[in-house]
């Protein structure tokens, strides 16, 4: 068997399929850097609709499935992205066309479990359908977070502690298809991330603090942030950017833990300013589940 | 060897040492209602003062142990039970007095740690000092959750499963000392409770639902509560009242799910009345921990 050409899988643009935030434009940008010529497929309602006027682009609405085939077929996309925040979609806002009809019993089945079910749900469709689906990391391997602590601040021996608990926490949860996200503080557990995602966590704790219900001084505890164990990566990694730094210093914390090789950091300079500016480390833990 | 007369060993007045809300009078009137007699020590800032008036009572400040060992001996109560919520006081907040300053170095340790370790660590220091800590379920039986459903509502196939997930999860969180509910929606879990406290969480998913956040029908998820795996019930059981089939019937939930035997419920009558009205289930499960 020969392998196969990296020019060839590499003809055509990268189709970015785009949730919200600022991640999608990151990894556009990444792939611009490395020659590749991109095209992104903004879903209606998430995507930043100021950002995707700036590249090639095509709407589409959540659930249009055949559209996106058709899209992308004909713009020669073979190596598709799934990149950004995507609000579980409620099954009546769908709005299911031919091309997903067809899969609609499989999409109705993703769409009962949690969000790494309806991911792996439609990429097993793409896939179907002849498309190769990689992961935001591999596309841009240049804005995934780096090992050890990025920035002027590193976590203290506390620090170290709750980061290792927060790692365990969310190995336990991740069997349950939940948040990606848990703040931990001197070994006490202060919010778990499920529905509501890391920026209302984060907020949350900021208010719980404010009202003295967490009696713990100024710049302890940890946002930390993993890929659910034994992820297809493809999926969904975690990302943080600029407004996770920001968010995390408000509610207080001491800093962001996240693993090395497998975050995708939005804006990786302005994270790394903005963390030294607010006094809070920014650490990337390694990859224990990475294979050899 | 002799079993010690039931009468001696409630020689005395119960002490109950009253936190936030309305379960430690539930367990006053319980405990009334079996002819015993109660004594309140009622926790400054977080017991009902207006509630605790009605009661013979002393009032204490969280950490003042010796000046609780004192009156409770002058009382003459041997047996202990410690009910209603108490946020964890922040260290700053402590008032310690003589008594608890020989035991200090305990609490500062206890507090490095979930609700958990901190109720424990309290609870070992009144029983070197010969009290007998004593759970609310045991004093008041009457007010622990029943089997099955309470009520006119119960449970669909598809809130049984949600159920047995959210009890799932609980375990898996269980070591990690942190909250004791979930709300678990079509196999998604939508909530972890943490520091914020079971009130706040199902405030979150109303806010969610509302922003169109959480695309389910009304009337689908479960509140899902338990009692820490391998805890000593004789700390901080889990509780529900009519506070919290409201605020379930206000976040668009199906039900509430408890473990039977193992939950306290603050005002019975009222909690079903309120949950036959907003046509919520409250679900007592069995207990797969209690012993033969």
């Amino acid at each position: 068997m020969t392998a196969v050409p990296q020019a060839a899988l590499q003809d055509g643009p990268l189709g970015i399929i785009c949730g919200a935030g600022t991640v999608p434009f990151a990894v556009a940008e990444a792939a611009l850097r490395r020659g590749r010529r991109v095209m992104l497929f903004a879903l209606r309602g998430w995507a930043d609709a100021q950002a995707v006027a700036a590249y090639p682009h095509h709407w589409i609405a959540v659930g249009q499935v055949g559209r996106f085939c058709k899209l992308a077929r004909a713009e020669g996309c073979r190596d598709v992205v799934l990149v950004g925040g995507l609000v579980r979609p409620a099954i009546s806002q769908l709005r299911l066309d031919w091309g997903t009809l067809a899969h609609t019993s499989r999409i109705i089945r993703s769409l009962h479990g949690g969000d790494d079910h309806l991911l792996t749900g439609v990429g097993r469709i793409f896939e179907l359908e002849g498309f190769r689906l990689i992961g935001a990391h591999e596309v841009a391997p240049d804005i995934a977070a780096p090992l050890g602590a990025l920035g002027r601040h590193r976590p203290d021996g506390d620090a170290e502690r709750d980061i290792e608990l927060g790692f365990s926490l969310l190995a336990a949860t991740s069997p349950f298809d939940i948040g990606q996200a848990v703040i931990v503080a001197r070994a006490r557990v202060l919010a778990v991330e499920a529905a509501e995602g890391t920026d209302a966590m984060l907020e949350r704790i900021g208010a719980l603090r404010e009202v003295g219900r967490i009696g713990l001084p100024h710049g302890v505890g940890v946002l930390v942030k993993a890929p659910k164990r034994h992820q297809d990566r493809r999926y969904d990694l975690p990302s943080i950017g600029p407004n996770t730094v920001a968010k995390a210093a408000r509610a207080g914390l001491g800093g962001i833990a996240v693993v090395a090789g497998a975050t995708i950091m939005a804006e990786p300079q302005r994270v790394v300013d903005l963390a030294d500016r607010s006094g809070v480390f920014v650490f990337g833990r390694p990859d224990r589940e990475a294979g050899p």
